[in-house]
């Protein structure tokens, strides 16, 4: 199959359930939302070694906020429920409650349950906690040092979907990483999703253990690496390919990611150098999803 | 005391000994760098409730780096160097190394002892990994699916200073907000230091303990707060402040900390509206450090 | 009339005839397209010293563009249809055609007429050029250095309005600039309109004409200066006023304008420190347009 | 001649002389700063088809400039004197003056003449304006609705070099990209210079006149078209090279673009991908400069 000259390689991601949090942080301004969600989804590109997957899903602008401010819907993932429950703790409490005019709304659609995080963060208030309403929710205002900070009594939570991903082969390195870029900005237009690595981009593969060192869970995937082309055997990279890059989406639900990933390759096979799109997996035992590329068209 | 007209407090900053690390991220350009470091350091405002301390120290050009690109001194900390350890560890390795084109360079000056983060995370490269000499460090070069990563093989550490602090008084929110934010651009400048809030900027002010809910180790500073000015005894904001806003500072050393309050206190009293400035201490009986706003004239 | 605890007052904004295009600038990334943006729009902020009004209206992700690469409209506008032309020559020319991997398309709904801007920079391409399709517009693709610039043969051109604005009116400079912020936070969401000055702010009022220095066509309005509320009689700054912004909207209708000067209304009324909210005009002489503020609600 | 494994061409770029302004723009914070230096520096990339060549040469911390906010230095420049002071007065006046909270400071050493900006932009004032003194400056204090713009009575000029370039030759597009932001990113070290074009990189070179339309004074230089290569007798650029992209450099002078460019090699050189570097000229019978590459280390 071919995309714009590109070749869409006949395989599939391997992707995993996750416990899914979808937020919205409001703000005085579109810069101070920002730099709350900025702060809350950081330190959280993996499970592997994060305490969360974070990022985040799209700019809301004022007229469709619920306190009529801009703000910018986050996600939060842990594979683990009582996990995710702390890092929404921790990650509202000390890095949005923390940042100057913030709110925190609940933007998750169709949640399989709720958080209490607002419930839990409002003893903070020492007392002088209120509860309000705000647009039908239940609205807990903290009283802080520069004002009051706003809270959503609870915030919902669903299986969703981690490990969505695509990877870009391309000529070069700098091609490789302009197509990344490109893929993460259609992707930011793709609602309910995140692309939780710096940037939204992975410069490194794993596999599952290590051949040399049996104390990893995992290590570099030899055979997709760029530098090591001529020096390892059975080396999966294309003779004329020298840029890989890997995208990796978490959603709220399959068709979230799998749109992301639709969205990614159409952007990618636009960016001159990019000779090839593909995806990870690790034979289909993993994970509980396998997200076809050819599928998505 | 008066500096432009604007009261300085006769009182101290009670800071705190952290174990810092100083670690400098470059990358192929200056906006690839600054994604690789704004990741690491996130979800690191305090180490009350996040799993470090983090912030970008500085912009280094070019010119001036081991590698000659451009990089971002940040700064990660924690109490405990075990913790410190593991957060080097997950904080390079998940967020550093995954980011697009980097490599990571020791960049503290005396330090107390070294962390083995780079001889840990070669592991990685399953036997593919190269041991390197850069600008005369030891170096280690892990083959990634995009290319190479080099991380250093000790990162320093050392016995800092944590909760180095001002507290911003101003006739508005608005003029303690921006006057936060002039604070914190002046602080960026003095190197060493990091001031690890979302955007430098702290909203909440904590008192600890709880008068009302015993089963809490903080609560919000009802005397310190705008909003509850009329509610509270003892309240402890001026009657003619509306806006009140805290600036927390982690440095290498004291002198790197009393540097920063003291450009902090000087970029302040520039800004119309800021009627007094002031620090936070626990009656001084909790942290090393007493730091007297005066004594910085 | 209030709106959240802020009066309106009953007054207008009086607004101008001009003529407006309104163009899409794609690239290969959001990044990418948004440095030729913004170099395209810069000094634009009033025909009475710049050679034309400009400013960014609004992004565009790739799933929406001609072309599929992330995008912006941007708007340029001159009272002058002559000049607005030789504008879009120049400012495509020299600040788009020249940047990385950009594209230009034609954006404007319902253009009274159109500029031949394409036609005119295919020449650049020296017999080189080629026309081809795009979506069903003819588009010339010129080949450049670095890669092949492609540009719309015509863009529109409409009888748009200039001028609308607000006059925000806060307890400090502080609140007042916050406000601003909020204010063109909230405009940028409403399509067919810009906020020309920088960052969509002006902090300068005028009045035609001078009292004390004869040659001059417009000077400082003395009776609208925060810090000349003691000096000046006739002062039209309430007593409890100390920070004043206005912001500045064209747009491609009147109706554009008045959505814009709404949502920036119910922006400000939620910033603490806004005490009332008003608008420029000169009479009613001067400008076709009188849009009044109680008639937007 | 090579570093790091590029060839540096023997060759020289062919520079011109310029008038050239140097100003310092403060605010009460970097972001206002920054906002105010891109407005009054955009649409000036060439003097060809732009009012003025401009840009911002660097940042300057509030610790070191005359007010103690922070800055960006910001240069203007153009080959006619009398066009100059226009740019000076109008982009000062209507950029800077109307952006919030700003000033504006001289910042050339050594210049040739001054321009009296200040003393014109006062008049702005009706009457109200002052004249005051910080840090030895004459300044002009002026009421606005916001509060009062500071501006330095007069701006220093000197005859500076515009047109120092170099020409980035890699092997595919996004190479040469990457590598141009990289040199960029490198020249932003060096005082003095500024990088004119969007975001610092040009991707059309030009060629004097034209040899099918007679009617144009300049037209793509179709022996340095990528997409042209097996188009055009006599192409210039190398078989394996499929990137090109120039930087142009305006400085103070010579010896501050000397600088820019060595420091633009050197951090192309270092980017995966480069094969190349060269530079621009004219034959050599244009331009005063001729800046040979090989002189530069």
């Amino acid at each position: 199959m071919e995309i714009n000259g590109v070749e869409i390689q006949d395989t599939f991601a391997e992707a995993f359930g996750i416990q899914v949090s979808r937020l919205l942080v409001t703000a005085a301004t579109k810069k101070l939302a920002k730099i709350a969600a900025t702060e809350a989804t950081g330190y959280g590109t993996s499970v592997i070694g994060c305490p969360a997957e974070a990022g985040i899903d799209c700019y809301v602008p004022p007229q469709e906020t619920p306190d009529g401010r801009p703000g910018y819907i986050i996600m939060i993932c842990n594979m683990d429920k009582k996990k995710l429950d702390h890092e929404l703790l921790e990650r509202v409490g000390m890095c949005i409650l923390t940042a100057a005019t913030t709110a925190v709304f609940d933007a998750m659609k169709n949640p399989d349950e709720k958080m209490t995080t607002g419930k839990k963060l409002k003893f903070y208030g020492d007392g002088y906690e209120k509860m309000i309403e705000i647009d039908g929710r239940t609205i807990h205002s903290i009283p802080l040092m520069a004002g009051d900070f706003l809270v959503e009594e609870e915030l919902g939570v669903r299986s969703g979907v981690a490990g969505g991903n695509l990877f870009i082969m391309a000529d070069t390195p700098a091609s490789g990483l302009l197509a990344a870029e490109a893929v993460v900005n259609a992707i930011e237009s793709v609602p309910g999703t995140i692309t939780p690595f710096p940037g939204g981009i992975v410069a490194s593969g794993s596999k599952v253990g290590s051949n040399k060192y049996k104390f990893l869970g995992a290590s570099t995937n030899e055979k997709m690496c760029v530098t090591l082309k001529d020096d390892v055997e059975g080396c999966q990279i294309p003779t004329n390919v020298d840029g890989v890059y890997e995208i990796v989406i978490d959603g709220v639900d399959e068709d979230a990611v799998k749109a992301a990933m639709k969205a990614g390759i159409e952007a990618a096979v636009k960016v001159p150098g990019v000779l090839k799109m593909s995806a990870g997996n690790f034979g289909g035992n993993l994970g509980a999803y396998k997200l076809n590329l050819h599928d998505l068209f």
